[in-house]
Order: structure tokens, then sequence, then C-alpha cells
């Protein structure tokens, strides 16, 4: 039985149609009715093939909701007409010491929910710019949110647990004083998830126009980050520094933000490195500069009870299936409040 | 009273014989009759002005080791004639967080050994390649390694507790796996310290004649790490890696070793910077890099007691105070196993 798509065969063709089939669930799977799938830059990255290893067809989107239309004969923890999720994880070996701690983003054999390895024909993983998916269940994750945020609750699925995992590894809450560079998909989910866990929150922006949105997102302060004068008024004093900006930039005007002991955690990697950091920041107040993937799957259920338990979603512009090229269009020039959604529906 | 001391008027000058003051003991300070001086490669940076802001006359050395011969009146831990040491620091702010933790290496207010500010002629601090030296109790070391050793405990002063703080930060000790790269001056405090704690420890050199060297200093294992076949076995693997190597390299390289959650921690700043590290190292296994600055005063006592406890020392080539000028040839060259030490004694 096939199903409809939105994708590509080849990296400079834009992304289109397409009909792609599923596997008959197996005992442990979920089939799962895709209502909406959130647009990630990733996915643009993967598609166009900037990042190596792209195989075609190529069917990104990894921030999927939807609705569970068939069980597999062992599973008892969902049923049909159940709202879940699917994030950046189809797969994983299931048997190393990451996927014991449950930090399946983290293990060697982890299979991401496109262009990851799998006997499913084509032979790698399909997205969710699609009908319907087909999970292992230990990849599925339960949504409790009321069901009309469905569509505004896909973007948690990357977006939100990129940023929840870090926060909560570094310890952000009551207490904290917690910066977030960059309010764009990611960093819009970072203040708001700081801000509910009891953060002081400052977000750091190239732009002054988004600094009343950055507030209204939740955060107790915006900084300009071109602006030395208010950058150096904030010098020795985070805990924690979340960085989302993937473009090459200037690491130490924020590790000069960091008090002793303070982290810097980038989640996002440049395709071009940023200008060496200098080495004195880290040593001068034993600061660390780290990184941090997605989240394991128990954090990622973790996330999305704290979500529902806070009113949390992302801010949505919603898109149909025929507007992709578009959207990535807007993306990529950051005219995007602050996350596309595309609407399964349009596809029929 | 003035005394000798071996220092220099210019950074384009030699250093030869200088003479000069120090102040007369308050309530809580201590005169040191200095026996010993361990040679740092800082000494060299800042008395050839290759860092910023040299002062001058410049008289380095900040691996302090003699015996007490005054103490104000305020002073009742020490009494003339205790073996004591004095590291990097000999005083600081004393009403900030950083001072209240004991971690004066990171006050904002700390005054180096040498070319910090003080009210003293000439309006720095003068270290310790000189005859005596006067300071704060409260940046004095008792010295409880039997006396015969004393020469060799100079190091420890400043490469002992460099490479200890570090390791005891990141929690170096059984079952953990912990790397030290570069096998000189730090590196091998590094190795015998690590080795002490109960680490599995890897030591990192460019040369293969110091694989032997790194065995007999405490490694468990050591890798030549231009041979990437070598590096590629540790994959993955390492808890904590210590770099003190100052010199420019590839990260990466060893960014690639740790596991989930690892750190690799640099003790040495380098005048160009490092190649730009790559971001994805550090995302993909959640991995942290970081710094770390000399030690705090508790602690530094506690890294004495904990030599002293375990019978190490720094392996030295002594000098007389006529020889700085070749020891600073050979320290560029890495011609020393591992310190050298002036003997005070012969500026007499
Ligand atoms: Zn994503
Ligand atoms: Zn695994
Ligand atoms: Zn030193
Ligand atoms: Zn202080």
């Amino acid at each position: 039985m096939t199903i409809r798509a939105v994708g590509t065969h080849a990296a400079d063709q834009p992304l289109g149609p397409l009909q792609i089939a599923r596997r008959v669930p197996g005992p442990h799977d979920l089939r799962i009715e895709i209502a909406f799938c959130g647009i990630c830059h990733s996915d643009l990255h993967q598609v166009r093939s900037e990042w190596a290893g792209t195989l075609y067809p190529c069917v990104p989107g990894h921030e999927i909701v939807g609705r569970v239309t068939e069980v597999g004969a062992h599973v008892t923890a969902y049923k049909p007409g159940d709202l879940v999720g699917v994030g950046c994880i189809v797969d994983s070996c299931r048997d190393c010491p990451d996927c014991a701690a449950g930090l399946e983003n983290y293990c060697d054999g982890m299979v991401g929910t496109y262009n990851g390895p799998t006997s499913d024909a084509p032979g790698h993983t399909l997205g969710g710019y699609s009908q319907a998916i087909v999970v292992h269940e230990r990849y599925v994750l339960k949504i409790t949110h009321p069901e009309d945020q469905l569509a505004a609750v896909a973007p948690l699925l990357c977006a939100g647990i990129t940023t929840y995992s870090p926060l909560r590894h570094w310890g952000a809450g009551p207490g904290k004083k917690v910066g977030v560079v960059g309010i764009g998909g990611l960093g819009h989910m970072g203040i708001k998830l700081a801000h509910a866990m009891g953060a002081h929150v400052v977000a750091f922006t190239t732009s002054p126009e988004k600094v009343a949105d950055a507030k209204a997102l939740g955060a107790d302060e915006a900084v300009v980050s071109r602006n030395a004068e208010e950058m150096a008024a904030h010098a020795q004093s985070f805990d924690l520094i979340l960085n989302t900006v993937a473009a090459p930039h200037d690491l130490d005007a924020f590790l000069a933000l960091l008090k002793r002991d303070g982290t810097m955690t980038l989640v996002g990697a440049p395709a071009v490195p940023h200008p060496s950091p200098n080495v004195f920041n880290l040593i001068m107040r034993r600061r660390s500069l780290a990184g941090s993937m997605i989240g394991g799957i128990p954090e990622t259920q973790e996330m999305l009870d704290f979500c529902a338990a806070h009113g949390i979603v992302a801010e949505i512009e919603m898109i149909r299936a025929d507007q992709i090229e578009q959207a990535y269009e807007r993306m990529l020039k950051g005219d995007v409040k602050y996350r596309f959604v595309m609407d399964i529906a349009t596809m029929a």
C-alpha cells in the first residue's frame, strides 16, 4: 500500500509529491497517520545534500505528530486513536550503555527518522513529510496536550527536546542565569523552556526588533549581541548559555559572559568552523564549551509531559504540502515566527 | 635590606643578577628564605614580554620552596624553621565568592607572584628567583615531604597544582580512563598524579622515544599521537583528557577519543589559536572542551599533602642561578626531564 509524501530524487531538484511505501507493522510497531510535521533546518540541509551522504529519494521530516491507526501484536502501551509523536530517532542498537541509559541519541547505532539505514525499502528511512509512518513503539512518544494544539506540538519533537535536554543536563532552574543565543526555531523553544524551568532567562539576538518578541516568549531580558556595552554589562554572570546559532560567529563574546564553572552548549554545528575560541576564556574561569544533540526517548517523553503541564507549545506558521520550497526559502532568511509546520492533510 | 635576585630590566636583555628589596613582614606575613625555585614556561613568556603587560624590572619564579625565617605578630600556624612553599598566587581580594570558596586562582583580584600589582616597591610583585620573599600567611603552603626532597617539591607549586586541580575537579580516580597529552613539566606531573589517584592513565606524546618514559612515570599506556591507528584504537573511550600542550595543535584528534559526556581540559593557552575545533565532535557525544588555571590555596595544600602521602615529587634537573638563560633555551626545545629547578644558594 503506497502513501503520498513530499520529497525529491536529487539534491538539485525541488521537493514535490512522491509515492512511498511503509512496512507492515511488526509485533512491536505502531502505524501512525501523520497529521502535522514541523519543518527543521536539518531537513533542508539533508535534502539539499549540504551534509554528506544524502540518499535519494529523500523524504525529510522529524517533527511528527499524528494518531495511531494500527498496533503490533505485542504492543500494550498504545491503541488505535492515541495521539503520538515521533522525533529524530526511529531506531538504535538497544544494547549499548547509551541505549541502556535512555540516551539513544548518542548510540552509535542510532537510526535517524530520514536518511538512516533500514531494511525497509528503499534501504534508508523516509521521514514525516508523508501521510503515515511505521515505528517501533520504543521510539514513539505519547502526547497529552489538547488535540487542538497538535500542530504546535510537532516542533517539540526536535526543537523542543534539542533545547530541553541541555537545559536539564546543565541544571537550568531557579537561581540560575541562563542565556539563549538566537531566537529562531530552537531559540524560541529554549526561552520558553528555560523560563518554565524557573531560570532567569536572557535572550541574545543580533536584531533589535526581536527584543520585544524575546520578552513576549518569556525572556527576562534581551540583549542585542552586536552592542558591546550591553554585552559587557553581563560579563561573568551566566551559569549556562544555550547557543542555538549554527552560523559561524564569535564564541568568545559569549564565553566571556560565563561565570566561573559556567558552560556554553552548542546545539548547532556550522558548515564552516566558528572562529577558533580563545583558550584563555576557558582557562581563566574554568569554563566549558560543550555540545548537545537532541535528547533520548525517555527525556523526550519527559519534555512533552513538562510542556503539557506548563501549557507550552511552539509558535508556528502552518503551510500546505505544496508550499515547502517557499517555506525553505523563508526559513533561510529567518522569516518565520518561529517554526513552519506542514499540514499533512493537504497532501490528500 | 636588599637581597639578591635574578631578573632583567628589559624584554630583550638576558636575565642576570639584580638587587631587590622585600617589605618588612606585616602582622600576617611570613618571611621565607628561598631554597629552590622551579622554572616554569610562564616565567619565560612573562620575562620576555611574550604576554602583554610585563613590568620591569622583572623577577620571575612561582615554584618557591624554602624555610620560614620570620613571622608577623598574628601568625600562629607557622614558626621560623618551617618548610613552606609559595606558588603562583601571593594575594587576592579575600572577599569574593571565589575567595570564599578557596578558589583564589579565579578571583578577579588575584595577585600573581610576579608582575602582579602591589604597594611594595617597585609597584609590582617580584618572584622566586631571589633569596627571600615576604608573603601573607593565607598564600603560604606547608611542606611535609622529607627535607631532602625539597628541590623536587618546588615544581608541585605550579606544575603540580595546575594538573591536580582539573584531575580532581573532573573526577579522575578508580574506574576512570584519563589521558594526559604532552609529557613535559606539566604532563609528567599529570601522569604521576592521575596514576596515584587510581585512574587508568594513557599518555599521549608526539615522540616515540618518550613512550618508555611515560610508562616509567606511571602511565598504563602511551600512545604516539601522530599514529592515526594507535589513536583510533582509543576512540570514544576517555572520561577525561588533560591537555598540557600549549602549542597550537589539532584538538579534534583528542576530542574524538572522549566518551559521551567526556571532557578535555586545556591547561595551556597557545600564543596563536588552535585550529578551530569541530563542533560536531562536541555535539555528537555531549562532550566538553574546558580550561583550568592553577588551583586554589586549600587545594594546593591538599595536593602537597597528597603528594607527600604518595611519595610524589617532580622529576627535576638542578641549575645554578647563572644558568637560567641556557635553561630557558633547553626548555624551549623540550630538552629537560622534566623541570629545571634553580638552586637559590648559588646566588650567594
Ligand atoms: Zn530537527
Ligand atoms: Zn545503542
Ligand atoms: Zn607556572
Ligand atoms: Zn577574591
